[in-house]
Formats: C-alpha cells, structure tokens, sequence
C-alpha cells in the first residue's frame, strides 16, 4: 500500500462503510452485491484479459464467449432478480459491453410487451434458449431521433398472407442497431405498415435475418458490421438491408394493432404503453451518469492523492497534486456532482416504479411529469457527466491518454448517452414544452401540484429589478435558501422563456417557426429547471440521513455544489436579482473554504463508491495507490513489445538508410 | 453532387476564394498550398488506406512506411522550405501522426542548437542520413511539467572518461517519447548531471539505446512501447530504463554547459536560448488548435446542411438540421472561434518571427511577453478547440460516433495539446504571473507598453458600483466597445486576482501558499487577458481586410465571437458593471440575429477553410454531400465483415443453444 494514500484513508472524519451502505441503499444490499461481485472476480472462466491489447475482431470475439459464459452462469447460480442481474453483469463487462445486450434489453421484452399470446407461445421459448437471438431494429441511415420520419416499409400481401419488408432507399438502411451486424438472426424491424393501399404508420415486426442453422443471411437481407466506432468495439452495431423479404403476418406483434388475413387494419386502443420503456431507459441513464462520473472521480482523486508534482515550497519534497487549489477545483465539484446524480437516480428509479404501479392500475396521471422529468435529467446529467469524465481524465496529466487510466474507456462507452435514447437538445425541448405548458396552465389559474408547483407562485416577486434595490434572497451558507434561489431562477428562466415565446408567435408564419426561434432559451429554462431539481433532491437526501458525521461531510458537498452551480451561472442569478455583486466575492471565498473543507475525506468520499479494482481496471485509479508498477507492468503487455525488433524495421527503416 | 449543398453555396454572398487568400495569408500561398497537396493526393504511393480497420501494430507500420516515403520524396521534389515541409506533411499524415516525427522536431534541431561545432559535424551526418534515428526523451513515469524533478542520472567518471546514465527509480523510467519505444536507436535524454561528488542540474546527453546495425536494444537498456493510449495509436511512445549505461563524455550536449575531461564542471553563459524553442511550440500550437476546430466545423456544418430531421411544419418535407436554432447556436460560435482562433495564429506566429529576430541581435527584452502570451493561448484556445471538437461531433447526431466520421479521430489527436508543451493550467498560472507582476509594476508608478498596458489606467473607473447608478460602457453592435469591454473585465479581474493574493499573504505562511490559494482567481483573471487578446486581434483583422462582402461576414462572426463570449460570462461584466440587466436580454435578441444572417453563409465559410476531403477523410465531411452512400461504402469494408459468419458464431453462439 502507498503510504500517501494510506494516510489519506486515516485522516477521514467518517465511516466510510456507512456511507457505502447509504449508496447501496442498506447494509444488506451492500453484502449481496459484494457476494455476486466476488462471485465473478474469483470465476476462473472471467479471468482478467486485458481488452486494449486486442485488435476490433478479438475483442467481439472475447465478448460474444463472455456473454454466452454468463447466460449459462446466471441460470447455473440462480439469479433472477433485475437488480442482482444488473449486478453480476456490471462485473463481468467491467467498462465494455455486452455483444448480446439488446437481445434481453429489448427483443425479449419486445415480444414480452406488445405480443399476442399466441407470439409469446412461439417466440418466447426460442428467445429464452436463444435459438432466436435477437436485437431491435429502429434507427435508420437518414433517420434518428424522429422516428416517423423512419423509411422502412412492410406491405401487406393478402394473396401469401405476408408482408414484404424493404428498404426502399439508402437512407431507410437500419444503421446502429446493437449486435445486428453479426449476432443476431432475428431483428424486431419497425416499419412503416401499408396494407389495402394505405399507410398506417409505424409497425414491429419480427423478422428473421439469419438461417437458424447456419447463420448465414437469409434471401434478400443484407447484413453486416458498421465498422468502428468511438468505442463500443466489442459490439457488433449493425446495419440491415431488406429487399423484398417476406415474412408472415403473424411476425407482426398483434398485442394492440393488428392487420387481419384480409388486410383489414385494426388501430391500438392506446399507444400510451409504449412510452413507458422510453422513460424506463432514460430514468436508468441518470443512474449511469453517476456511475461513470463517480468512477473518474474515483481514478483521477486517488491518483492525485499519490502523485507528486512541482513545488509549493522550495526546497521541500513536490507535494501531492491534490493539494493544489486549481486541482481541488476541478475535482470536488465533480465529486459533489457524482454524489447528487447518485441520489437524483434513486430517486427516479423510485420514481418510476411507483408510477408504474399506478400505470398498472390505469392511472396515467403521474406519465406526463415522469416523461418530462425524465427527459431533461437524463440530458442534464449526461451533459454534465460527459464533460466531467473528461475534466478527471486531463487532470491526471499525460496519465490520463494512456488506455492504462481506463478514462478514455469510460469516456468513449459514456459519451453516447448524450445521443442515444433521445438527443439531448431534443430532452431537454421535450421538457421545455412541458413547462411552457404547465406555466400557462398556472398563468390560466390552474392550480400546479409536482414538481412545477413553483410555476404557480406570483411571478412579481421574481420581477427584474435593480440588483441594489431590492432584498437578495440568497443565504450563501444555508441549503435550504439555495434550493429556493435556484427555484426562483427556473421560474424566472421559464417566465422569459414563454413570453419570448409569445413574442416570437406575432413575428413567425407558424407555431413551429415561433418554437424554433425561441429554442436557445427554452433549452436555457429546462437545463434551470432540471438543475433545481437537482440541488433539491441532494439537500432532501440530507434529511433522511442520521450519523452526524457523514451527513457533516454529505452537507459539505451538497454546499459545494450548488454554490459551484451558482458561480458558474452567476449571470442568472444577478439578473433575477437573487445575488448581489457583493456576495459573488463571498461565494468564492466560501468556495475556497468548502474545498479545504473536502480536502481530507476526498480519498474516503471515493473508495465509499467502492468499485473493486478489477470493475475500474485503472492502473491510476488503483485502491492501494501503486500507481507506477502497474503502469510498466501492464506496458510490457503492448503487443508492439511481442518482438524486440518491429518487422517495420527491416521493411521500411532500414532500407531507408540505404536510399539517402 | 447534393442539391441541397449546392444550394448552400449558390445562397453565400461573398467570394469565398478570396476568403481562403485571406486565411492563406495571400493568393501565392494559396497556390503553392494547393500544388503541394496535389502531390501527396495524386502520388500512387500514398493512396488512401483507411487506418481504422487496421490493429496497432499494423497502423505503426503503415506510419512507418509512410514516414520513410515523405522522407526520400521531400529531397527528390526539393522541397525544404518549412512551411512547405508543413503543408506537405499535413497532407500525408491526414489526421494521425509521423512514426518518427520527433526526429526533426527535437532530436536535429536539438543537435543544431546545444552542440559544439564537433558534436555538429558528427551527428547532424549520421541524422540526416536517417543512420541516427533519434528522439527527444525528458518526461519520466513521475515527472512531467515541473522538469527539475526528472530523476534520471549522468555520473561522470574520469577514470574512463564516460557517463553513466541510471533511472534510479521506477518514477524515472522515460515515459512518453514519441519514437522511442520501437523506431528509435538514439535519444537525447534529459539527466541530472552528477561530477565530482556534486550535481550540477539537468542536461541532455546523446545515448545510443538500439544497435545501429541491428536495431537490437543495447546492454543496460530496456526500452519498448507504453502501450495503447485514446489516439496516437500509429506513434511508439516509450519507455526508457537505463541500467547503467556508459557514453562517452562526448555525448553532453556542450555548446553552453560543459564538463571538462577531469570533470570540472563548466556553467553555460546563460539560460534564455532553451526557453524560445518553447515559446515557440506554444505558438504553434493556437495555429493548430484553429486547424482542429476548423475541421471539426466543416464536417459538422456540412452534414447539417444536408441532414434532415423531424418537423418544423406539419406535413412538410423534414428540414436541414441547420435550420434549427438550437444547431445553429451549438455550430455558428464555434465557427467564429475558429476563424478568431486562426487570425490569432496568423498574429503569434508573426509575433514570434519578430521577437526571435530582436534575439538573434541580442534583444530579449520581447521575450516575457511573448513568453506569458504565449502560454495562456496555448491554453485558452487548446481549451476552447477541444471543447468544440466534441459539441461538433456530438451535433452530428449517433453518426458522429462512427470512425467514419473522423471526429473522434480529431479529437483524440487534438486533446493531448491541453496536457503536453506545458500542461493548461500551468500554462494559465505563468501567463497569471506576468500580469500580476505588470499590475504591481503599474501600480508601482511603471509605465506599461504592450498587451498589458491596459492595466496603467486607473482603476478607480472599473470599481464595483451599483449595477443600476452608473453607465454601461458595452454597445453590443460595435465591435471597439465590445473590445473595450473584454479589456476592462480583464482588468478588473486581474485586479481582483493581485488584491486577493495581497490578503491571502497576510495569512498565509509562505508566498507560495499565498499563490496556490488565490490560484483559482489567477486562473480566472489570466483566462479573461487571453479572451481580450483573442476579441482584440479578431477586431483588428477586420481593419486589414477590403472586400466589403468578405468585411461584412467577417465582421459579423467576430461580433457573434465576442457577443457570445459576453452571454457566456455574463456574471463578470455584470459585476463589473460593464452591462445592465436589460442589455443582457437584447444580447441574447442580437445573438439570434446573428445566426440567422450567418445561416447562409455557414458552408461558404467552412468551404474557405479549402480542406480537401483526403484530409478531412470524413464520410459526414465530404465537398459533396453525399454522405450515406460513402458511409455505406465504408462500412462494407469493416474488418467483421470479411466473412459472413463471424468465427465466434461457431466456437460460443452454437455451443451456448445447446447447453440452454
């Protein structure tokens, strides 16, 4: 053990397993989940193999055995339960993916969801003993986010009783899909549904695209691999062409609309149902950006803990990076941030079971705000995320480039959150339209209940006025007045935002050309919003926890961020008039305190995340701070060093010399 | 060609041709640009290879053989003027890097300037003949920035007239040397020089580590590559151990320091030569961050001209991406940064040229300047670049996430900048240093010329007062007041930064912790002098440029520039009074304005950066548009698709159906 970080762990003003217990939600699911953990780190069969040495077609080949190891593993042990699943498999991927992933993330809960009963008889059993290995099929070479706009069509042919699936352009080419390229022999295909003449809009359908025996692709599909990627490469994103493939009607999943022998189309009750999955997966991703985050702040605070730089004194020994403001600066926001985006995803996970119990019981009433809240926190924390892996990434110095760090990793597997599963913008316009409502329903004297009940408040009281003049309300060392400086900003942002919105509708030709002309602010008032959240759910989180020390040091941080926030948006909140000039000075002082503050537990505040070393797989982010060893260890492992001499030598360099 | 690019380029209202003279510095050079290109893209020997379906050691090797090639082809086609070497190599390299590129970046010119006239005339031979192939190696597995903690050792021993050179440590291993690990047979490395039972400091010896015959690693060295890291992947970083390894005295780089053959030490006149190579790279590196960025833009400007997305009218065709505000406010600014980001490198290099004239006669009174100036805008535009690589790849949607795209090819090339020549905010701590010293010389009664001579006036006028009492001094449509403006932040933030600094040394114990805990506002105050510097030289292009439609764009990016930049740091001109609370609001009006004029420009201006597409090698980035067809091209050739059934079908999918 490095006697730095030994220190470090020493000196931490609380019990870090308290806290761990607190993330983990309970004592209990902290032992189960270190039990199923220590399962797979001990298997044999996982042993650790370094995936960076590996070229594009090793490493899919390492993860398809991977995948198959664990579905035999998961029914050998016996675990079943969605949480222990989640568990046991965040292990044996470390920070790489499953090349099967969609196959239980989509076409078995496809199938499981919009299926006839007669379709679930069928597809089931084959999905579960994957002789019908599947994936989900949505995104197109031209089309994306909007998936009306989606080209692929499946037309009904009365005559066979079957619908021909094409894909009539080069734009309607399914590009992305997860383990389409190679793996798959089936694919949920949607499609735009033509029957009798007439289109119906989008449809799924189960479409076989390999022979089940030898996994070739079947007459009229072309399939294959999109080539590399960011990262991801161990998966398998494919693209799908389809022409003229016919497949039986029954293939279309019936549960809700159907399309008869006849071709007789019949419209879904309700296409509410489908929503939920939507909102399901993005409430998940607000849990990954915790995650990811907490994992650089995890490798870039341990190393800055051991690593050694320059000179604070002359003469004395270089001191520890971390005890550097400007890395302080860096790292404990972000730290902080982890720490209220872990809360903020118990939160939604909560959230949305609770919701989906009343979903169950046919009460909608709760889908709207869930939709809404969902859409902005998965941009929110993404964005934030994202450009917070990176900041810990950089922070290590030339360290961090290095495939050793494992940063790049989490970054590369990270960064398409902020894409897939809705872009961003789009999210965060999604929530904006929500909020533009629900002010409007206030302005009509709706009485709002939720999480915008702020909107109903008397909006004079957030009048823009001269920042002298008036009372600020802003308390810079009490949770509670920043919880409702930041509230005041949402209102005031979204007030602006929906008479800029107004405005702009006596200028434009349409409703739509007024949006897009206001949506730079409206943007602007969902990112207010979902960041009051936020700062709220954080210091609600306080409320719940009893030892003293740690809600001492979950206080600290919980300040830290949101007076971080406050700095970083300062315009804001002088130009709602909830800051005085004079205490942006006083801000960043505080500031300054509540990183000195941090400075002895930030070591502890990290290893309370408690990921095993071989979950992070980061020679800097290391629990016993041996950073350097494991750095030449695990350089000496890089293919380029299998041969003293590189065959380049001989073909290129030396004859060279020969030529000048 | 696509219609829709074409109408793009029929709608821009200037000559974009005289555009790209203006960006080339002059027709000639535009020319003579051209036909240096022309040459790599039409030589049968450097025909396209797409080096993301190859592993690491086969990108080494292509890098390898492509170096060699440029190497010979340069002397055959006589070219030697280093801008030409530039722009020739730029072309050759694409996106990646040379194998042995720091053979002419550091090992010859290192030579060239820290050798005797002896040393000259036996090495320079031996390294133009490409017998010495060499590199540059200084940081250790420990060390980096602050290099007077590098550990490695140089002994001299006058019994036999040799030095013995030791990593001491395993901190001291060489780390990161491009070259190193594999091409390499020299390096110059960087020591403490012990003799005489004292040590004299660093200073850099010629060692041999590979035999020149066979390329084999010499006794007493163990060198290989560090491994894979997020890019560089065609370049052998590496690692250095040296076990006590003998070279001649001879091999002490001793044009200023020498050591005699008994081992009297003999100290250099002065230190200030080694200090202008770089100050030198530094301002390079703002041209590069341009280069980047401009790329970055033109990919992602081009493809959201002929991307279609969603609904703006019901029933309507889906419109260009760039149509949406949201797209054009993430991409517009960024294009203006990159245009201010290479009038910027057009002014440092100028500047440098000048500056290295005066010493070269022996003035150095330029240097410091230059020196500070140089540091923050490494760091203030290698920032800024790496940032908006990733909202450019990110504003192309999941396709930007495609290696086809080359985004993240830029990025992970381009973001080591932020660490290396200098780590960013090291980089912003120097350039804090200088203006803290010019704000005590000016208070002091010294008058200051240059770039800081904006902090002579007095003070008094940029005092903190009620935001409301007093006139703003912005008028947010002209450029000078605006210019004014970044000047008077930029003094009021240095003044804040000098005056805590005075408060924290009444409490502090030392003046260093004095500068680590007021290093935040250094930073602050140093990143607004940069922003000044960037809005100000921006500005005064525009005085130099006649064409009045050329005039008129330009003018309108370097307000969309500087008006941004207001919006985006709106609490510092709030608090330093420099703009009322309602100016903000028509800000943020002006701001929309200026996207909508730019939006018919936008794929003329990134036109003018005249990238050809084999060095943009960018599927979303081609001239004509025609993206899917090319991505879909492209992907047919991903490596996974050489066979139509992958192995691992055989060897884990198969087996798993049975054991299910």
């Amino acid at each position: 053990m490095n006697p730095d970080i030994s220190r470090e762990r020493e000196n931490a003003s609380f019990d870090q397993e308290i806290l761990t217990n607190i993330l983990d939600g309970g004592a209990e699911k902290t032992r189960r989940r270190r039990e199923i953990e220590s399962m797979v780190i001990r298997d044999p069969d996982f042993q650790h193999e370094d995936l960076n040495f590996l070229s594009r077609s090793e490493r899919y080949d390492a993860a398809v055995k991977k995948s198959a190891q664990m579905i035999v593993k998961l029914r050998e042990y016996g675990i079943s339960d969605p949480e222990e699943i989640y568990s046991y498999k965040s292990v044996v991927k470390g920070l790489h993916h499953e090349s099967f992933g969609l196959h239980y993330a989509m076409f078995l809960p496809t199938i499981n969801s919009q299926s006839t009963a007669e379709q679930q008889r069928k597809w089931i059993p084959l999905a579960e003993l994957c002789q019908a290995l599947g994936t989900y099929a949505q995104t197109e070479l031209g089309h994306g986010t909007h998936i009306r706009g989606l080209e692929t069509t499946a037309t009904y042919d009365p005559s066979t009783q079957e619908f021909v699936l094409n894909s009539p352009t080069i734009s309607s080419i399914k590009w992305w899909p997860g383990g389409l390229g190679k793996t798959s022999n089936h694919a949920i295909v949607l499609a735009q549904l033509y029957t009798q003449g007439k289109c119906f809009g989008l449809h799924a359908f189960i479409t076989p695209i390999r022979c089940m025996k030898t996994h070739m692709p079947l007459p009229g599909v072309v399939v294959g691999d999109i080539g590399p990627k960011f990262g991801f490469d161990e998966v398998d994103n494919g693209y799908l062409k389809l022409e003229n493939v016919r497949i039986p009607r029954e293939n279309m999943l019936m549960k809700y609309a159907k399309v008869e022998p006849d071709g007789t189309y019949v419209k879904p009750p309700s296409d509410k149902l489908t929503y939920g999955t939507m909102v399901f997966i993005r409430s998940m991703i607000v849990g990954e950006s915790a995650r990811a985050l907490s994992k650089s702040c995890t490798i870039a605070i341990r190393y800055s803990a051991v690593r050694h730089q320059s000179e604070l004194h002359p003469g004395e020994p270089e001191p520890q990076i971390l005890d550097y403001q400007t890395q302080q600066y860096k790292l404990f926001p972000l730290l902080a941030t982890a720490y209220a985006f872990h809360f903020v995803g118990q939160y939604m996970s909560k959230t949305y079971h609770r919701i989906s119990g009343d979903i169950n019981q046919g009460d909608f009433s709760g889908l709207p705000e869930l939709h809404a809240l969902s859409a902005g926190l998965k941009a929110f924390t993404t964005w934030a995320a994202n450009a917070g892996i990176e900041v810990c990434r950089m922070a290590c110095g030339g360290h961090g480039y290095s495939r050793c760090s494992s940063l790049p990793d989490i970054y590369v597997t990270f960064t398409p959150t902020c894409t897939y599963e809705g872009e961003n913008t789009v999210m965060m316009l999604q929530t904006a339209r929500y909020l533009v409502k629900s002010y409007k329903q206030a302005r009509a004297g709706q009485h709002l209940t939720g999480i915008v009940s702020y909107l109903n408040e008397p909006q004079s009281r957030i009048q823009p006025q001269s920042v002298s003049s008036r009372p600020t309300v802003i308390s810079i060392n009490d949770l509670v007045s920043l919880v409702e400086a930041y509230k005041l900003r949402a209102a005031k942002l979204v007030e602006m935002a929906a008479k800029s919105l107004q405005m702009e509708l006596q200028h434009s030709k349409s409703n739509e050309d007024a949006w897009n002309n206001t949506s730079i602010e409206l943007v602007r008032a969902s990112d207010a919003h979902c960041h009051y959240v936020v700062v709220k759910l954080f210091a609600s989180k306080l409320s719940e926890i009893g030892d003293t020390s740690i809600h001492s040091v979950l206080n600290t941080l919980a300040l830290l961020y949101a007076l971080h926030g406050v700095q970083q948006n300062s315009g804001d909140f002088l130009q709602a008039g909830l800051l005085s000039v004079p205490q942006l000075a006083q801000i960043s002082q505080r500031l300054k305190g509540l990183l000195s503050e941090l400075r002895p537990n930030a070591v502890s505040l990290v290893d309370a995340f408690d990921y095993r070393d071989e979950m992070l797989n980061s020679a800097l982010g290391r629990y016993d701070g041996n950073v350097y060893e494991h750095m030449f260890e695990w350089a000496k492992r890089s293919p380029l060093n299998h041969t003293e001499v590189h065959e380049s030598y001989h073909k290129y360099l030396k004859p060279l010399q020969s030529k000048l």
